[in-house]
C-alpha cells in the first residue's frame, strides 16, 4: 500500500488516476480503474453528450469522474451542467482557462482537477482554487505542450508548498510502471495520472491492431504534431498539439500542414477508414513517449497491481 | 550516503557527475565537484586545446574527467590524443557516433561515458561497449534533442538489464536537487549528471548577471533553439539544438533563422559583447528547464551536500 494525501482525500486505495482519454476511456475502463483502487475517468473530450451519457450508464452506479476540454466547454454551453447532473466523482478540466466553470463545479461539491502544462497555468489554477493540479509533461500521449514532467512537477510542488499547501499535485506524462509512480512521488507529487498504459488496458476502446503498433514501438517512435487535429477537423488552440505514434501519415504531412489542409477531405476519408480497421500505418495511435514501457495488453486491474507492487518495492530500496 | 553501482565503479562518494558544460565548466568547478565527492568534468566542447590544457593545469593532480563533442573530434584529429595525455578520470563523449574513438580510449584504460538523447543511440553506445550511458532528456540546458528524461531512462535501463547488465546508467536533464536524484534512482538510473545546478556554482565560469537571470526565471522561460549556434558560428548537426533562457534575442530571431543568418555579423558583435558584460537580455544563459529550482549561487560542495541530504531523506519516506 502506498498512502498519500491523494488517496486520503479521494478515498481511494492507490494514488493513481486514469487519464480521461478522448474516445479510448469509456465507462468500462473508468469503472475497471476505480474498482481496482484508483480513480477512473470517462474521456468527455469533444463533448458528445450522447456518448458521455452512454458511458456513464455503462459505469452504472460506480464512482467515476469525467474529463472535459475547457475550450470545448466554451462552445457547448450546456455541457458542463449536463455532466454535473451525472454526479461525477470528480471533474477534470484541461486545455484552457478553468475560471468560468469553477463556481458551478464548487457549488455542486464536485472535486475539481485542473490539468496544466506550464508553470504559469499551474499558478493560475492553484490561485483559482483547484483541488488537484495535474502537471502534465510533453512526454504524455495525446494533447499537451512542451514542458516536461521531470521539471514541471517539482516547480509546481514548490509553489503549492509556499502558497496553497492544501492543493494536491499529480504528475502526468511518461508514467507507465512502478518506476514512474515512485519517481513522481520523489519529485513531490501526491500521486500520478496515467494515460497510455491504461490505453493499453483490455477495457479501453482501442483497436487491437493499434495496441500492437504501440507494443512494437520504442520511445523514439512518437512525435508531437498537429496533423491528427487537422485531419479530424478539430480546431485546437495553437499552443497544444498531440503526441502520437509516427507512421506514413505523419511522415508525409507533419512538415507540410499547408499541403494537408489542401488535401484534407480525401485524406480524412482514408485516415478515418484506417482508424476503424486499425491500420496503424495511416491512422495514428495516441500514445506517449513511454510506448516502450507498454509490453502487453491486460485488464486495468492487473496494470494497476503491477504498477503499485513495483513502486512499493522500489520505495523500499536501500541504497547502501 | 547513497551507494550505487556508479559510486562503487568510479570510486566516488556520491552518485553525481557534473556535466562538462562548454565554457562554464573549467578546472576549478571540476575539482570542486570531485573534492565534494562527485566526479567533476572539464567542458572540452569545441576543442580549444590551449584552454583545455589550462583547465587541466588548474585542476592540478586532482581526479577530473573531460567532456568532448564527438563531431568536433572528427574535425580536430589530434584532440582526443592530446586529452588522453592528461590522463582524465573519464572521457565523456556527446553528440555523434562514438565508434571511431572507442579503441583509443579503451587502450588507455580510461572509463568511457557516452551521452545519448535517443533510445537508438543508447543501444548503439551500449553495444559498442561504453562503460556508462548518460541518458539526457530535452529538459537539459545546452545542447540536446527531444526525448525526455522521464521516459528515456527506464527505456534504456530495460535494454541494459536485458543486453548488457554491467553497463551503468546516469539520468541527465532536469535534475537540480535531491528530488531529481531520488527520482532518477527510482527510474532505474545508477546516478545522475547535473549541469544547470553546477552552472550556478561559485566555481563555474559564468557572469554573475547571467546567474541572476536564471535565478529570476521560472521553468516556462527557456526554449530549445538554434539561434545561439548561428550567432556563434558553430556548425551543429541539425538534430541538436540548445536550451537557453528566452530573451529579446530569441524573441527576435528564433522563428526567423534565415533573417538572423542575413544579419549575423552585426548581431554576433552585439551578442558577444552582451555575453562579456552579462547582459541577459541579449546574450543567452545556457540553463535547463529546471531554472526555477536554481534559487542561489553557492560553492559546488554546498550544492552537492544539499542534493545528497535531500535525496537521502526522500528515499527514506514511508508512504503510509
Amino acid at each position: 500500500m502506498i498512502t498519500t494525501r491523494l488517496t486520503k482525500q479521494l478515498g481511494i486505495k492507490h494514488p493513481i488516476i486514469q487519464a480521461p482519454m478522448a474516445f479510448a476511456a469509456g465507462g468500462r475502463l473508468a469503472v475497471a480503474t476505480s474498482n481496482a483502487g484508483g480513480l477512473g475517468f470517462i474521456g468527455g473530450a469533444y463533448g458528445d453528450i450522447d456518448w458521455i451519457t452512454e458511458q456513464f450508464d455503462i459505469a452504472g452506479n460506480q464512482r467515476v469522474g469525467c474529463g472535459l476540454i475547457t475550450w470545448v466547454l466554451k462552445e457547448k454551453t450546456d455541457l458542463l451542467d449536463q455532466v454535473i447532473e451525472r454526479n461525477p466523482a470528480a471533474l477534470f478540466l484541461s486545455f484552457g482557462d478553468p475560471a468560468p466553470y469553477i463556481k458551478a463545479i464548487k457549488s455542486a461539491n464536485i472535486p475539481l482537477i485542473c490539468q496544466i502544462q506550464t508553470f504559469r497555468d499551474a499558478r493560475h489554477a492553484i490561485d483559482l482554487g483547484a483541488d488537484i493540479i495535474v502537471a502534465q509533461g510533453a512526454e504524455a500521449g495525446g494533447h499537451g505542450e512542451k514542458r516536461t514532467t521531470f521539471t514541471l512537477v517539482p516547480e509546481v510542488a514548490d509553489y503549492i508548498a509556499k502558497h496553497s499547501p492544501d492543493t494536491l499535485l499529480c504528475a502526468a506524462g511518461g508514467i507507465a510502471d512502478g518506476r514512474g509512480l515512485a519517481a513522481s512521488l520523489m519529485l513531490g507529487a501526491d500521486g500520478v495520472l496515467i494515460g497510455s498504459r491504461f490505453w493499453a488496458a483490455e477495457e479501453a476502446l482501442v483497436h487491437p491492431k493499434m495496441w500492437q503498433a504501440a507494443i512494437d514501438a520504442n520511445g523514439d517512435d512518437t512525435l508531437r504534431t498537429s496533423v491528427v487535429d487537422v485531419i479530424r477537423g478539430y480546431d485546437w488552440p495553437d499552443r497544444y498539439n498531440a503526441r502520437v505514434l509516427k507512421n506514413d501519415f505523419t511522415d508525409k504531412w507533419h512538415k507540410n500542414i499547408a499541403g494537408l489542409k489542401t488535401n484534407v477531405e480525401a485524406e480524412a476519408v482514408l485516415w478515418r477508414e484506417a482508424l476503424s480497421v486499425g491500420d496503424s500505418k495511416i491512422a495514428n495511435a495516441f500514445v506517449g513517449e513511454n510506448a516502450a514501457l507498454i509490453k502487453d495488453v491486460k485488464p486495468a486491474a492487473d496494470i494497476m497491481s503491477d504498477i503499485v507492487t513495483q513502486a512499493e518495492s522500489l520505495l523500499k530500496t536501500e541504497f547502501n
